[in-house]
């Protein structure tokens, strides 16, 4: 049952993010040998003003 | 000072969400022996077409 | 799939810890009606000396 | 690369979360000899109401 | 700079795990376009006793 | 309450990691006003090898 948080900042189209999920799910069920559904993955959207790299944030980068 | 994050995808009402909060505070209680104000407890709501579960957005399930 | 996440320091006994996976556990199927096997809790333990309440390692507290 | 997440009510203002950006990534800097760019923050606002300290929601606290 | 944290139990082969942080990077760069090295990865591997599923650990199961 | 969690590789001295608990709650105190006692600060230290930047493990770079 692994589970995987992707942090990362807003931005990304609808498309992008639905295939992220069955990428990265995929990644696992190849690497591991876990059946697909015992995998799940969660998107955390962080706005772009919270979070920073360098400390300066993505909305200012 | 445990914590809790808790992963979960949108849809619960306000009140499941009270109750839930209530609920894994006295287990870290019941079971640590800790006093109930050291615990803290954050609901994480996943929008269902960003987390999935068989790499297919909760959304479409 | 809720998943649930407790970060807690180090010195717990193993049955408090099993106690406290199945206590988290019973709290989200009380609250969100949600079957036991959908739920993941994991518990990460962490050394005392790397964390810290007021800036203070939980080592020298 | 460290990376570091912030789990925090809302409530904030803007100039106080712009600045814990920096404070936190200098923080890093000057403890582990990381360069300013390798460190990445996130804030992670959680609504007052799903947030408890001793089982208690934030927004009747 | 996404960074991605996966939750798993202990007992993958050292293959397995250098494998599956390849793939889980290459996942984010063809689905986010983003370039690899600003992507990081990292395995959080708990003990089988410390993980649940069902509220019975992962070393009962 | 304010939780911080670092996520780190392995390999920092145990006076570097006590000085960082100190300053990463020092810039919570004096950026978001709260007091040092309701910060917590979790360093999560993973092994180089479980630990990746562009898909190659922190034990290879």
């Amino acid at each position: 049952m692994p589970e995987v948080v992707v942090y990362m900042v807003e931005g990304r189209s609808a498309e992008q993010k639905r295939n992220l999920l069955k990428g990265v799910t995929q990644a696992l069920v190849d690497n591991l040998g876990v059946p697909a559904d015992a995998v799940t993955v969660s998107l955390m959207e962080t706005p772009k003003h919270l979070k920073s790299k360098g400390g300066v944030p993505f909305s200012e980068r």
